[in-house]
Parts: structure tokens; sequence; C-alpha cells
């Protein structure tokens, strides 16, 4: 018999891409936000007190009682597809049931379209301040990552992705989010959703829409999301974890039909399927009709939210910060003057006042010190009272600096 | 504006490995299922009517009422942790909370283990008819498989192993199932279990040994597996889709520490985390303490299954036909004359008796014909009259080909 313990002392050989593989700075700041009393602008958060628990209780009941294959291996469940169809029309999208393909969740949905569309070594587009899941997303394929800038009022730099396409790179997808950007929360203006479009067509190059955020507006649903404008180039990416609850991880692709065979080989090998109980739990609330007045709930608390920080911030950081009121999404991005560290900031901030953020440089592409004088402040899982708090709190600590 | 319908007509430029992607022979299967009377012994589906729903509702009902961060994202939970530790020693292994990784599935943990070990192009070493689901999950990588073939009585060609080893082969990871295969219905002998976990030592070599029916035993539990020789080299899977409800989508990984933070960050890659409230109700289902008689009752169900198939196959089937009767698991693997296309008796069986199963060459590794005269039965999905009645269906199908 051999011993349990193996005497091995060797190191166990890793992917050449994931021997250097590193936390996620959100995962560092999951285990910051287990201090206690800890108020965090960190994470994004829906607010749970806000979640649909006793309209999803009865969904949940609903299907435990009678739907004798809820808990069996299923093929994807078509009266979830038409919900979302549904859904995508209030987003001003017209799509049909064959272009939806159901994900565990909107970050399995980017991973496996990384998966259909980028060979190892291959070439992405993206901003150089983004969302980290898709950093960590395409990792694995080592690819080159070329990147242009935003401006904080229009969105991504459209003379610049044209610029590049016509000097020859042929980028396996460009990631966009044309509403409520985490982290920069930009809306993208209409003229450069056109124009993004128009060159995505002409250059051939898919566009992976992130729409995670634009169920949550508070000034007007502004322009709609890129896929409205094509249904070729333009793939799209949604999500019911912020919009109802982020547990049930499910979420959706809208794609051009030609690509669901392979998405679903993909799938299968990622997790088989999407948890069919969730997905008839999620359609039983669906059913019911409950969606729209839960989101006006969130469009409104949010909004408050939103105008609390915004009000806030203007009381309380220095003058020279700089910040857009969001129209869309979770989060302000707050430019602090560039002597400012804000990875230094987060130290003091959680040492000396008991607050947190997620320090700009956390979402630069590659190991770029872009954003280093930068924050990150998530205002819809705080109440308006603890948001003037908190922020007075990171006020106090720029002016200590 | 542009118009809604593209233009275009260029196909979606896709990666390289993802071109030629077809298919699964199960996807194929699930499209042949939706025959209505179709009697099938085809996919590896648990017995609806055995889950524990009435008490799996209790537990729900619980966590909906008594858990508000239950819809949240959350960090996994660890008295799920502490309940897998105790699972594992009922098959005879030692292990720690900080050595179990809660996946989507044990698909996922296949998945996660995947990238975290395999270079693009890089070596992996299986036997030469295998679980689809792997073949699938390592296709981006490109690998150069390396396959070894398999005993019908004792398992793997451990000789073979070893040869490829000696000559300098070197693998990411070695991909196994010592107890219940799938689709060869073996349990590996003991002996051959010790030589590989030495093998795996010698050459520093990870096995990942997927243990998702380990837990369904007919004749005693047997060897325990890999995992209970190493803690260093066999990376252990499991899964409550076949003991629990596959629509949990809630499988585990033991791993070596170290090897957690990085399968973390990848996980978070994949789809964020595994839902926070399947995870709660799995774990008050079990503190609830229903599962011991839960296994008790599939074994024995399962087995007088396993009976019956096994005196409907001596009944029916040509005398040339030859299997083994599986200890573990759901399968049944019978190997018939060489001149057999199963294949084409898939497409009598269905269109003339409308009956069901999965031609083996399905899960030949590569395009290699291996298994083209074999056949994969299921039993726990079919009442014991009903395999009696499919099984004559396809021995009448055997006799006219």
């Amino acid at each position: 018999m051999l011993d349990t313990v193996s005497p091995s002392t060797e190191p166990i050989p890793l992917a050449g891409w994931a021997r250097s593989l590193q936390p996620s700075a959100i995962q560092d700041m999951l285990a910051l936000l287990a201090r206690p009393g800890l108020l965090s602008f960190a994470l994004g958060l829906p607010a749970a007190e806000l979640f649909p628990k006793e309209h999803f209780a009865q969904a949940v009941a609903q299907v435990v009682s009678n739907d004798p294959v809820a808990f069996q291996y299923q093929p994807t469940l078509r009266p979830l597809k038409t919900h979302i169809v549904r859904l995508m029309q209030q987003r001003g999208v017209t799509c049909c049931e064959e272009q939806v393909f159901i994900t565990t969740g909107a970050q399995q949905a980017m991973n496996l379209l990384i998966h259909l569309l980028l060979d190892p070594g291959g070439q992405v587009l993206t901003e150089e301040i983004i969302y980290s899941g898709l950093q960590q997303a395409i990792a694995p394929f080592q690819p080159e990552i070329l990147t242009v800038s935003t401006d904080l009022e229009t969105g991504v730099d459209v003379d610049a992705v044209e610029a590049l396409l016509a000097s020859g790179a042929r980028p396996a997808f460009m990631y966009a989010m044309s509403a409520g950007h985490n982290p920069l929360s930009i809306s993208m203006s209409a003229e450069k959703r056109s124009r993004l479009v128009e060159l995505a067509r002409r250059y051939h190059m898919p566009i992976l829409e992130d729409d995670a955020y634009g169920f949550l507006y508070y000034d007007g649903q502004g322009a709609p999301p890129m896929r409205a404008l094509d249904d070729q180039w333009v793939f799209y990416l949604g999500s019911f974890s912020k919009t109802l609850m982020p547990t049930l991880r499910v979420g959706w692709l809208i794609v051009p039909e030609e690509l669901i065979e392979k998405l679903s080989v993909i799938k299968e090998s990622s997790d088989i399927n999407t948890s069919t109980f969730t997905q008839r739990a999620i359609c039983a609330y669906l059913d019911a009709g409950h969606l729209p007045a839960h989101l006006d709930t969130l469009r409104q608390e949010y909004g408050i939210r939103r105008d609390a920080m915004h009000a806030a911030l203007e009381r309380h950081f220095p003058r020279e910060a700089r910040w857009k009121k969001p129209s869309h999404g979770m989060f302000f991005w707050v430019e602090l003057p560039s002597t400012v560290d804000t990875g230094e900031a987060l130290r003091v901030a959680v040492e000396q006042e008991n607050v947190a953020f997620i320090p700009g440089h956390a979402f630069a592409v590659g190991n770029s010190r872009q954003g280093a004088n930068c924050m990150r402040l998530n205002f819809s899982n705080c109440p308006p009272e603890l948001i003037e708090e908190g922020i007075g709190r990171l006020g106090r600590v720029l002016r200590s600096l």
C-alpha cells in the first residue's frame, strides 16, 4: 500500500500561461471585505434588500411542485428564449428564439464566444481600461491585445479603432460595453455606436457587446445597443444577474443562428447545460409578469443612490476630482490628480477609515499604469445615508494623502 | 441609420479548431430522442422518478425563507466543503476543506483543470475509448492525444502507460475513471490503480480521476479511488449530478491546496461562481441527513435494473455478444462480432424498433474506428420491464442485420 502523503515535493507542471497567474483584484477585495463593519463601494453587487425574494420563492415552489422534469438534464427551455426575445424588444433589439443561446451567466457567455473565436496568440481589440473578467477569460489564449483609448463623455476612440483596422490589424473580436460601461460608467454616443458597427461590417470584425447593465438606466433608456443596428457582426451578451439575482447564474447570447450549433458543443464541454431548475424558475417568475414592476423599483432606488453619490462626491471630494454622473449601471469612475495613487489611497482608506473601493489600475489591460489615479465606486449596494458617510470618509482619506 | 439586416454574407471568422467542430454524438442523440415513444438506453440519465424531490423542496424552502444572502454573489460555502470532506471519507479518501474546490458540475471541474494544465498543442494521455466530454473539453487546445488500450476486465493498459512515459512522453495529465468507467463500465483493478499512481509520482504526471459514478456501486464499494493512494498527483473529480440531481450543476475537485488560488481565477473567468442558492440548498439537504438513505435506494434500484439488463442480454442478444456485468455506474458495454456496425444497427433500431443506444465509436478518440462493433447501454433510466422489452427489440435488430 502506498503512503497517503506523497513524498514528492516537485511542483505540479502547469500550462505556461497559468504559471504567472495571479488572483484578480476582485478576489483580493473579497478577502479584504471580510473586515468587520467595512463600508464598501468595491464590488459590483446589486442590492440584496431589493431582490424579488417573495415572487421568486413562489416561482420556485411552482416549479418544485408542478414540473416533473425540472431536475433532469434537459435541452434549453424555449419559453425562456421567448421571454428573452421580448426583453430584447424592450432594448430596441429585434431577434428570434433561434438566435438566443442560454448560458450560466453572462461571464460564461463571454467565455464561450472567446473559445469560439480566438486562436492561441490571436488578436483581441479592447479599450485600455475594461472589465477585468474579459482579461481573465482571454488569458489562456495569450492573445495580442490591441488597445484604444476612451473618451469619458462619448466612449471608445473610434478613430483609433479605424486606424488599427486600416493598418492591417485583424482582431478575432472587439469587446465593448455601450451602456453603463464597467468600470468607466460611460454610455457610448449614438454616433460612435453607428461608426463602430460600420467598421465591424467593413472589416468582418465581430463585436462582443456586453449589455449586463443595459436595463439599469436612470435618465431614460438612451440609444439602443449596437445589436439593434446589425445582426451579423454584433454578438450581444445579456444577464439576469443585475436585474434579478446573481445567484441564478443565467445569462444569454444573441448571435447569428449559424453559430448556435458550435456554441452548443463548447457549452456542453464547459458545464453540460444551464440548470434546468433555475431556467424554469426564472420562466415561472417572468410568466407571472413580475419583472416590469421590479425593474421600475430598481431604476428608482438605484437612481436615488446614484444621485446621493453624486451629491456626496460634490460635497466631500477635492475640487480637482473629475467624474460624470452615470446614466446607466452601478458605478462612478472618479479621476483624481495624476499625483494620487489610488492603490495607496485604498490601503489608507481601509486601515484608517474602514471604507473600500477598487483602484482604477485593477482594470487596466496588461501591466499598464492606466487608471492609477482613478477609482471605481459602486453605488447600487449601499443605502443613501451610508453613501454620504462613506464618501465623506474617502474625502478625508484623499485630503490626508 | 443602418439597416437591421446586414448586407454582408461573409462567413464569421472562427478560431481554427472551431471551424471543423461538429455536434457531439450526445447532441445528435438528444434530437433523435424527440421521437414519440422511443425506448432509450442512450443517454447517461439518472432515474427522474427516484429524485429526492420532496426532501429537496424542503431544503429549498428553508433556504428561501431563512437565508438572506443566498441570492447574492458569495464566496463558496465552507459547510458544503465540510460535507464533501465527509463524503470523501465514505470513498476511503482523506482530505480537508482547503483541498475542496466547488464547481458548476464535474464537467466544469474537468474543464478548469484542463485550462490550468494544458498548453496549446500539449500532450494528453487517455484510453482509446473514453467519455466524450473530455475529448470536447481538450479540443480548443488541439492537443496531441496519446492513447493506450483498455482491458475490459482490469482497466487501462498500465504497461503501455509506462512504456509511453519511459520513452519520453510528457503528458499534461492522464484522464482516468477507476470506478464505473463511462462508457466501458469497468472498475480498474486495485493493482493497476497502485501502479498508475506510482507512475504518476515517478514521472510527475497528474492523473485526473473522474469519479462521477463512484458512489453508485452494486456489489460492495470495491477498491478506493486512486486519490486515496496519493494526494499530490491525483486530482479527484466528484459530482452531485448522479447521486442527487443533474439540474443542481454542482460538482467538486479534490486537489493539492497550492492549486486552489489559480483554479479560483479560472473559475471566476468561466462563470464567476457556482450558484450560492444551489450550494445552500444542497447543504440544507445534507444537513438534514437525507443522503445515506437516498444512496441506498439508488444502489438498490439501479442494482435491480443492472441485473434485469444482464438477464435480458443473456436472453435476447446473439451468443457472440460479450459484456461484463458492471459493479458500478450506469452502463453496459457490449461487444459484438467485428462484422457488426453499431452505427448502422442504431439506424435500424430507431426506425424499425423505436429503441436507441449509443454506438461505441462515438467514444473513440479522434477519428478511430475503435468501438465500431460495440454499444453503450444505459440501465439507470429504465424500469426493469422496459429493459426486458427494449433489449428484446435490440436482439431482433441484431439478428436482422
